[in-house]
């Protein structure tokens, strides 16, 4: 697609990692026909000049030229892990973005650093404010990777809307039914009995309904469109005819707060006595974010990442038409 | 109590403010006797010597002292805008601390340095995890606030609970039904329908089931005792004996991303964009967060502070034990 060596590799590492950890929403199956539409439709540029606009000790903003998140965000995190090796802390905007990719694996970037790893995007409107009719927000993930010793670290990456988008689409790919609270009916009301995947849905904000706390996610989501979207200086989701995202990276130097040693062996303290809480009746185990993906990895890292037939198809037909040699 | 006169002045304008606001959990009828009462057995301390344990340009923890965190926290933020004027970014950690008050007042100091400031607590335990029976973390509020030029400031400020504990000792107390979602029995089931206050209970993550994301208001709790608990170096809310809080404060200069005028327009913008969405059918208007504060302060600046005549008892009786002249 044009795409540099160097860079093509990164990304591939950002989309195989996702699906080695059972992420498959973020994979080569679900996103990499996606970038390959827009490498040819000329909305991802395949060799962006990113640009510092504004700096400080802990902080940058980045015109990335309308490149592919995946392969954009990975640079501008090493420069916030720069400036907290210097400071304590780097904080990173980027404006005139694309799609960001699995969200944890620019946060995690900074775990081998003794730092905390922080990742959020401001993704286009699918999602209604609380009391909303119209879409207004995305999906806006939000990501936190913190370093452990020898516990597998605590890795967040949760979209702010109750469900992510393309569960409806399997929902009805697979004709089950959606469960209540996952999504509003086209003028904003919550549908909250279980239903089939409708032709006019918006989804809804963490929290589903404003009795039950969809004020907070919608509160959250906000937040990200503030941090990764107005924050670049570039807009933000709701803008109208902005086709494109804005990331936000952060890294936090454990040694800026506290002894790093002290800090990972008590982080592992505190996974232990998470995943130790006593479970409710019916319930197998309590994890914490980031363990069933680690467990993932280590399967799939033996076994294998299994692709849909279709995939492959795909991965044969576009390889052909691309003239590149498919390796399987 | 022994508090010198500046720092009780301090503590006196975050339990006014947070009644201005409407904010009554936090006000004066709710905390200040808890307060007292803490200063009296000595768990509070009334002059804490405040230390920096560690610093960076960007970085602090500071160990309080077991100073209440309602003086302590305004303290740490103004170390944080400083460092945030100096390299775009402050981040500071309280452990050894004790309540913080409403959390949104620590992060609305950021707004006057057009900042942006964030604020988060991390408390004893209350709340399940996804699936587990025995509470492990606190209500753990997130709190920021965002400046804007002309339309009040986002403030967002919210527990990743469903509710806030204080609320269902409001509703047994008034014998109302509580909503279904907000609880979990004594075993951690989540109770789903509308139900009396139960005798025993745990509080629920925002998204109070597994299907409804509440892994995701767990994963959001988890991320606050990190950050406002292990990352102090004092422990976390679920360490046993643990009588205290932790406290987390950020600024972010908003110089050290974008021209701080154009932001403020772009957010005032934003602020206009989300408030005019269309509501959905029944619904009156769509609101943004710290547009119902905002609105709640100019009804109470003007009219007053109502407080229930056994607020105003308890004040007289305590007035008069303490030798203290009642100003009403």
């Amino acid at each position: 697609m044009g795409v540099p060596r160097d860079d093509a590799a990164l990304g591939a590492d950002v989309l195989v990692l996702a699906d080695l950890r059972g992420v498959d929403s973020h994979g080569v199956s679900n996103m990499l026909r996606s970038y390959v539409n827009g490498y040819t439709s000329g909305q991802i540029n395949p060799n962006p000049q990113m640009t510092i606009v504004r700096e400080t000790p802990a902080t940058a903003s980045i015109d990335s030229d309308r490149g592919l998140g995946i392969i954009t965000t990975p640079k501008a995190m090493d420069i916030a892990i720069e400036k907290a090796a210097a400071v304590g802390i780097g904080m990173v905007t980027l404006g005139n973005a694309r799609h960001l990719g699995m969200a944890s694996y620019h946060a995690m970037l900074a775990l081998e650093h003794d730092m905390i790893g922080v990742c959020m995007t401001s993704c286009p409107p699918s999602v209604v404010p609380t009391f909303g009719a119209e879409p207004r927000l995305g999906t806006n993930p939000i990501a936190i990777a913190v370093p452990s010793r020898h516990e597998a670290p605590f890795v967040f990456d949760a979209a702010t809307s109750t469900v992510a988008g393309n569960k409806v689409g399997i929902a009805r790919r697979l004709g089950v039914k959606l469960e209540p609270g996952w999504l509003a009916d086209s003028e904003g009301t919550p549908i909250m009995e279980e239903t089939d995947a409708p032709d006019n849905y918006t989804l809804l904000t963490l929290g589903s309904t404003r009795e039950l706390g969809s004020h907070k996610g919608y509160g959250l989501s906000c937040m990200v469109d503030i941090l990764a979207g107005v924050l670049t200086g570039f807009g933000y989701g709701a803008v109208p005819g902005r086709p494109n995202f804005g990331h936000y990276v952060a890294a936090y130097n454990v040694a800026g707060f506290d002894d790093p040693e002290h800090f990972k062996d008590t982080m592992d303290e505190w996974l232990r006595m998470m995943k130790s809480t006593r479970p409710a009746p019916g319930e197998e185990r309590v994890m914490v974010a980031g363990q069933p993906e680690a467990e993932m990895e280590i399967i799939r890292r033996a076994e294998g990442i299994p692709l849909h037939q279709e995939v492959v198809d795909w991965f044969h037909d576009t390889c052909g038409e691309l003239g590149i040699d498919c390796p399987f």
